[in-house]
């Protein structure tokens, strides 16, 4: 195995490693002091995990908890804190009531308790309470003919939060006189907190009349019960929090340069929201890499060039294969033939698609090595078959599920 | 008009001023210095503006010369140049006539000469004399068996040129004992000299085993003639050669980075062979734009962030557009409502795709432009239809058919 082989690897196990939720979270609570007693509400997809992580942390501090979580994401007793477990990504009785226990613990709180709020990806299915006299039927009924409607996901959310008692900053308004400490494990590209699990915990940007016109627009069928709650003006303000993003694709990218640093390439990254078809991202990168290599570009070796964000695949095949698979393996053609170049696309969640694989990795000879195996690269690709070509040269990237899930960082090394 | 435009616009009046083949000839004839007598040789669509601007430098120091040039590309008589036109893309009687001519010019030098062989885009079909006994015919079938065999482009060259008298390095080694400095306007991505008009002054590095391995592989039909010249070497050292590549995507690429300098933009090249689709491209490079905006990569403000090369559009609709426009307005969409964000893509020759505009720009306000115009970026992108959403908007960059050819660059202008 060569020397950027070995960089390469090096990294993947460092970027995982910083990104985890247990890392992310004891960072953040390193930086925050308490005032008062710790009540924690923990949400989405890791909320086990960072609750975990907190009550490790805080220990005799942390007077209760709660975590709502996916079924069978909970991985065992924590003192003091109550697990439940819900639906997702469809909301169920269990959210409901789960969320109800939350509500209350956050109206019970004074101004010598803070809450302690941490939120993962998930949260919108896992977190939510209709408002008084709305039921999950009516939200999905909306939410239906929004989407045959062909409204945008902030149009959406824009009429829908506002048959919600938590989201869009409700949830903060609750806890009050208490103060919020939320730490933020983001899945969102841009991390628009606005969108993190809808926004529990902040000030909600659209107006009445904007909700207003999206249900104009797309000619919304609401009952009289919705049309007084759309009148109802979301919180503009929420003074009682403090937010924290301690994990998403820009610490995954912040890793992936910290390491790449210490194996001493220069980083530059070119972006954090990458959301392209992926074997085209993976040309563009390719070829960026190849002008590196030849110097026909701003950047010097060695460097890692590093781009952060979560494409997507239009399927045209029946192959197996992932969004990351499909950068690294597109990106072989370009680099075919240089010495000391390489590619890497890694799902920070460990799987890449429906792979246990998560991500690819291919070099200079990646595309040698698949002539001698027979198989056509671009036929594998316009067949989504990724997993496969990859498998057979030994360019797979196996971590199995990491726990945490901040999208996909993708990194070139040239040396 | 804001600044940022303004800026924009000054940078595509001068790109193209640096790229025309007169400025990049005089440029290259100041830096040598001819020892004896100058016969010129000037091939390619852009013959006549390079041999023209040769003819006014060298002035009575030029003997004698000949042009071999698309049809209607000659723009009126030089002194002591022979003027030659023939078909493009096809070769005719005419390509083998003016062919026949550069040879015996060639051929009756003497080391008291120079000979100053001037080559730009469409050589490989303008200059062409099929070896002794082979037709044209036959080179053209031995073609039409590779293309319905699927070989890519290295593989059809190593096969046809070994058919040839002029190219793989040939037309210079009968140029001998003179000397030949080549002058060359690149249209080729990464500027593989031997792939510019197929290399007549450029020594070959396939060999004759390639060349079998090629025709054994698809099975190709040839006569016995054709099977001699399969086994003839082709030059593997061509001793009386100085080349300068005087334009191509890269100088494409410096005149945009010095024109934005000058402007108070800080220059990033990330690539001169950007080759994947053209509005992935846009996305992702609206992605780093939107990024730089918000302080989210390693790029500073102010800064222009230049990507060259020549993008593809895979046609799925029936509207009008090329792939500097679709680049354009693919790329809105990803920095939509951004102040002093803007994104320019334009084709060196003036005309992108089967349109008069030479490429697209776009800004913050695009998508709320379009959207105001009741236009769905979305399905125009769908039915390749860039230009007409780019026309109701304001958005073509319109300069003419501007005589020269170096591919296409894309700027991301960020203050």
């Amino acid at each position: 195995m060569s020397q950027i082989y070995d960089d390469a690897q090096k990294m993947i196990k460092e970027i995982i490693g910083d990104n985890m939720p247990r890392h992310a979270v004891e960072e953040a609570l390193k930086k925050h002091s308490f005032k008062g007693n710790v009540h924690l509400v923990a949400i989405g997809k890791a909320a086990w995990t960072m609750a975990e992580a907190a009550s490790d942390f805080l220990g005799e501090k942390l007077v209760q908890g709660i975590i709502v979580t996916k079924y069978e994401h909970a991985q065992g007793e924590l003192p003091r804190i109550d697990i439940c477990e819900a639906g997702h990504p469809v909301s169920d009785e269990n959210t409901i009531a789960a969320t109800q226990k939350c509500i209350e613990l956050a109206q019970s709180l004074t101004a010598d308790d803070e809450l302690l709020f941490l939120v993962s990806g998930g949260g919108s299915a896992l977190f939510e309470k209709p408002a008084e006299g709305v039921t999950l039927d009516d939200i999905k009924d909306v939410t239906n003919q929004l989407l045959a409607s062909g409204a945008d996901i902030v149009e959406m959310n824009m009429v829908r939060k506002r048959f919600s008692s938590v989201k869009a900053g409700r949830f903060a308004k609750l806890a009050e006189p208490a103060h919020v400490f939320a730490i933020i494990l983001s899945d969102v590209l841009g991390d628009r907190l606005d969108s993190i699990a809808s926004g529990p915990a902040v000030p909600d940007h659209s107006t009445v009349e904007d909700a207003a016109k999206v249900v104009e627009k797309y000619n919304l069928k609401l009952t009289d019960l919705q049309r007084k709650y759309l009148l109802e003006e979301t919180p503009k303000e929420v003074c009682n929090v403090e937010t924290v993003i301690t994990g998403s694709v820009r610490t995954l990218c912040e890793s992936a340069a910290r390491v790449a640093k210490t194996l001493g390439y220069t980083p530059v990254v070119l972006t954090t929201t990458m959301n392209c078809e992926a074997s085209e991202a993976g040309r563009l990168l390719a070829a960026i890499a190849a002008d590196t290599h030849a110097g026909r570009n701003s950047f010097k070796k060695p460097c890692a060039i590093i781009a952060g964000g979560e494409t997507v695949v239009t399927l045209k095949g029946k192959g197996k294969g992932g969004r990351n698979q499909e950068i690294a393996l597109a990106g072989a053609k370009g680099i075919a033939g240089l010495e000391d170049t390489l590619i890497f696309s890694l799902g920070s969640d460990g799987t890449d698609g429906p792979t246990n694989a998560a991500g690819g990795i291919t070099c200079g000879k990646t595309i040698g090595k698949m002539r001698e195996k027979g198989l056509d690269t671009d036929k594998i690709l316009s067949d989504n078959n990724a997993y496969h070509g990859l498998q057979a040269i030994d360019g797979l990237i196996i971590t199995g599920p990491t726990g945490t899930n901040v999208n996909d960082v993708t990194v070139i090394l040239c040396k």
